[in-house]
């Protein structure tokens, strides 16, 4: 990407190991992630591009020395960061924060919308997954990259749990996935705020209860509505506007928690005051995905929740720039890219 | 209160019981809040004027007809806020926001930094305690109305428990009850952020294990070299004011939590975006003194904690104009009334 609305494809120097603990893989799916389109809305022009994409799949071509769990030909997927495995965060589930860990596309590390990656720290990043490369699940696989944990990180913050009252801000792609984790976390009222009826439709096929189309003070008197006039326990803050955390902290019932995985577009979070009397907790951040795909695989193999449903495009490399005006314009929820 | 630092001692209509469900109440022991100071740095000027106090400890003068858990010539301790005991919020043990409760010196409602209240919702509201009037532990009784419950709420909010690293933003009252909270929840290091040398005594006394003396950024990066380069897993913030939120936040270890106490003096928090990549939990709010009371009770009456230790100056009714110029000048940490 070199500015905003400014996405080319480009041959780079091919990807290689470079230390002991990095893995090659092949990329064979990825997609475009809606935090993608924070730098397509905003980034200043810039002259060397940056790498884009931290959502991958793909099949390991080699290994350096010291790599232990991964091998050439092994299928795996890759947390939106990479990560050793053995730090005091690794440990604690907490990988995002890892301390020797780092982001796709950082300097002489590559993007995951391309071809090839090496992955740093492999044993500590990669998950092996127990499919053959074309496997019928791939795309709800993949979503274990980034959006399906992410989903489940906000519902895990926002202390979703049986018989809970559940509002999800944002019916993006993270936001539908926060309903599959609701859903599954067994949730009692899933309550989806967002007016696309194709995005509504498929709510409602994931869990969703109650939909909310209206906006502002009338969404917020409408979920008020829904839930007894008390809030919902759990809110999911699935897109990071101080007009959507406003939305997310005023729904919530005094006592219960929002869940923000949306990525903070303002310095500050607002309604600091009323939230403090109203004793609701603030929680979530990126998702610890490495922690999470170990808990979520199984469902995925196991068919009890399909999030690859969020995926209602796909094209290849060169179709990637237009699979970024389609995310931006939301003509597509999410678009993944096949190679 | 008539305004920033005018304090008067007046005569008023005698309490009485209005309602049913009411209790009227000789005050015995009665306090001075931290909170109380914010009106008496900022409240504009009023020809009305304001009924001040929430804490206090006193005996049962006269009843409702339909009361019935407490009774003439009880002693009781009243929480900072009255509650009826039975909505779904004190149910779940929220009683700052019970649907039909209130706080003491609202209209029609008398102020408890005086010689009688009327209580409403006293079954709801009031706690007997099994001492006499004049009991040796009554000091650390009073605490019970909202000092070391705050203390211990900020505690919980920042999920205090064995192993952690916990440090206290704020020595006032609150803070040092609050290290009295994470000593007794099993916290292995305590850090007090202050300067005053009683306070600093007394937080060791109460269990403090380190003292970071230090303002602004050299006070972050003090309880970042004691825990390890990490931060705290815990942070209580006992102030409420934005630069104190800053540093809470910013000494909070990523993964951890700050449970806020201090009235926020600020419509945003601050440091979004940091909190947010760092996973950082933010919660906390008024205590629900009424479900902590009965928790911490028994500590009290077998001596396990003193937090009655935080007063150091009586004085009183006349006194109280005095009390509020000492706390606001921190010559004094807490001041009793005593009738």
């Amino acid at each position: 990407m070199y500015g905003a609305g400014d996405v080319r494809v480009e041959n780079v120097p091919d990807a290689g190991i470079v230390e002991r603990t990095d893995a090659l893989v092949q990329i064979t799916k990825a997609c475009i992630c809606g935090s993608d389109l924070w730098p397509y809305k905003k980034m200043p022009p810039n002259q060397t591009g940056r790498r884009m994409g931290h959502e991958f799949i793909g099949v390991v071509e080699s290994v350096g020395a010291d790599v232990r769990t991964v091998k050439k030909g092994d299928v795996v997927v890759a947390p939106f960061l990479w990560s050793d495995g053995t730090c005091v965060f690794c440990q604690e589930g907490l990988h995002t924060s890892c301390l020797h860990g780092g982001g796709w596309g950082s300097p002489g590390v590559d993007g995951g919308q391309g071809e090839a990656v090496r992955v740093p720290q492999a044993d500590g990043t990669l998950v092996v997954l127990p499919v053959g490369r074309d496997d019928a699940r791939m795309a709800s696989l993949l979503t274990l990259s980034d959006v399906m944990c992410t989903g489940h990180h906000a519902a895990r913050a926002a202390r979703v749990g049986p018989g809970r009252a559940v509002a999800v801000v944002g019916d993006g792609a993270v936001g539908l996935c926060g309903v599959i984790a609701a859903r599954r976390l067994g949730a009692e009222q899933i309550i989806m705020l967002g007016r696309h009826p194709d995005r509504i439709a498929l709510a409602r096929e994931f869990g969703a209860t109650d939909i909310v189309s209206e906006r502002g003070n009338a969404a917020i008197e409408r979920v008020r509505a829904l839930t007894g006039g008390l809030g919902a326990h759990s809110v999911l803050e699935c897109v990071g506007y101080d007009e959507s955390t406003r939305t997310a902290l005023s729904i919530a019932r005094a006592g219960g928690a929002v869940g923000r995985v949306g990525v903070p577009q303002d310095p500050t979070v607002p309604l600091a005051t009323e939230v403090f009397f109203r004793n609701i907790t603030i929680a979530g951040g990126p998702a610890p995905v490495r922690a999470y795909i170990e808990e979520l695989l199984p469902d995925v193999l196991e068919g009890r929740i399909h999030p690859g449903r969020v995926f209602d495009r796909v094209t290849n490399l060169d179709g990637v720039p237009d699979g970024y005006r389609a995310m931006n314009e939301r003509e597509a929820i999410k678009v993944m890219i096949e190679f």
